[in-house]
């Protein structure tokens, strides 16, 4: 299993502080070791039309002492949107081939998927069937889950659709792959990010007025008040909250939300929504991995 | 106009001594100040049937300076094949999204191309039409060659073909696309390396037995006597030679080379070679860039 950090903002920011507390994990205050990676986008300056700009960066050594996580919390870099990953390898096969995020090109935008869970063997015989635009580089479900729903949506819409239409498909197609698997994932595009969860997810608005904020995981606090503008605006989605002092939401099982500029621009709520204990989600995931 | 390094090897290795002095070239000895970016392939140790994973990394501040070019000419890291490419925006537009190496998917493999050159304008009108798989991201002329080819590899076969069909065809396209433009490329799939020159690149085998080499950007040598085992063998090809004590061999205008392992495995070279000196190559290149 693995744990899931995202970013979605209205203006340029970075996001060490909360890759700071997150990147613990990997090895130190959890065991989630067998390497990670990021993604960030940030909207491209002088394009006619609005274009993102994408970084990725992936590392096979665990998060919490690998040289470049330790660049990467102490060089800011900006960015709109950032996806970030570290990877507990489920099957054993820590390599680097399989280190989220997954990037493809559609449309002529740049799309990265990171994902936490563990889909049934062979998902996609129980889905309908698909032309590939995309195939798995790796061998891992995740990356196969994420070219499955590009190749859904790409097939459906040969060129890019209206927002409406396409996050309307994209909470369908979350909600097939949420009954094959255990499938918690952040998508984006650089203009959006959407967060789809299934078993464990949270979110939290950082905007004024600002608060402290003290990690959970390292010593280490802060207070926007001091480095936000008035105006900015931050949502930090992640696995198991990352701070004690903040208003963290947790995402119902099967809420599928999609950010932009720091807020809710879709979302999709189930009629009856129910709400897992950390402590349930965990076992959950690790019942996953015994027996699927 | 931009400046190209690559490495192929038979073991993985990692390209710090050639990328000191190389990263130079990006706002200190040369003015290719307008970022940079890498790509590391390596060989996947547990695939099944032999597999690539790939590394990216991108910086819209000049390699000369980047604290990122400074940990990467500091961290080593192994592969098999690397691309690397300095920019300096002939078209004014220095934005991230232009960074070369672009990177697309295809048959489950990630290929990986960096341009040096200019391509003449709207070049795609003047060479047959193809399906388009693949849409750039960015607006360089670079990017746009490079989802061209990509495009009639797809068009041409749906299924990953032998290696000697492969080569033969990215030959027959690399010179369609060596006639519109000034056109020197680096093309891998992380199992091999393709180089293309059209005005210049040079190349040299580092082979037992090993020698010094001495970088001509920057004060530093090596004894690859002492850093390299008898058996390994590293090609590195790029723009203008890097050291001033090595057998650096000169691409014709139109050569194209198949590099794998260190070795060449495939070899195109024009009926009656010839060979641009250093000063006409990028007199060439600047006269490009004031009249397309």
């Amino acid at each position: 299993m693995c744990q899931l950090l995202g970013m979605n903002t209205n203006k340029p920011d970075d996001i060490c502080f909360s890759f700071t507390g997150f990147r613990k994990r990997g090895g130190d205050t959890d065991d989630h070791d067998d390497g990670f990676g990021l993604a960030f986008f940030n909207v491209d300056k002088t394009a006619k039309i609005e274009k993102y700009s994408l970084r990725t960066f992936h590392d096979d050594q665990p998060s919490a002492c690998s040289e470049l996580a330790e660049f990467l919390a102490n060089h800011p870099i900006k960015a709109q949107n950032v996806l970030c990953h570290i990877r507990k390898a489920s099957d054993g096969n820590e390599r680097l081939i399989n280190n989220h995020p997954f990037v493809r090109e559609m449309w002529g935008e740049s799309w990265a998927f990171v994902h936490n869970g563990q889909m049934v063997k062979k998902f996609t015989q129980q889905l309908p069937e698909v032309e590939s635009y995309y195939l798995p580089i790796g061998d891992t479900d995740s990356e196969q889950a994420f070219c499955y729903l590009m190749n859904r949506l790409r097939t459906k819409f040969a060129k890019k659709p209206s927002g409406k239409r396409l996050f309307k498909y994209l909470v369908e197609l979350n909600n097939e792959l949420g009954k094959v698997g255990i499938y918690n994932m952040l998508l984006s595009n650089g203009d959006w990010q959407l967060v789809y969860a299934n078993t464990l997810m949270f979110y939290v608005e950082r905007k004024a007025p600002f608060g402290k904020a003290t990690l959970v995981d390292t010593d280490v606090s802060v207070n926007f008040a001091k480095l936000m503008k008035p105006r900015q605006r931050a949502v930090i989605m992640t696995t198991i909250p990352l701070t004690h002092d903040e208003n963290w939401q947790q995402f119902a099982v099967g809420e599928c939300i999609i950010f932009r500029k720091g807020k809710i621009v879709h979302h999709y709520l189930p009629k009856k929504p129910h709400y897992l204990s950390i402590e349930d989600g965990l076992n959950l995931a690790k019942r996953a991995c015994d027996t699927v």
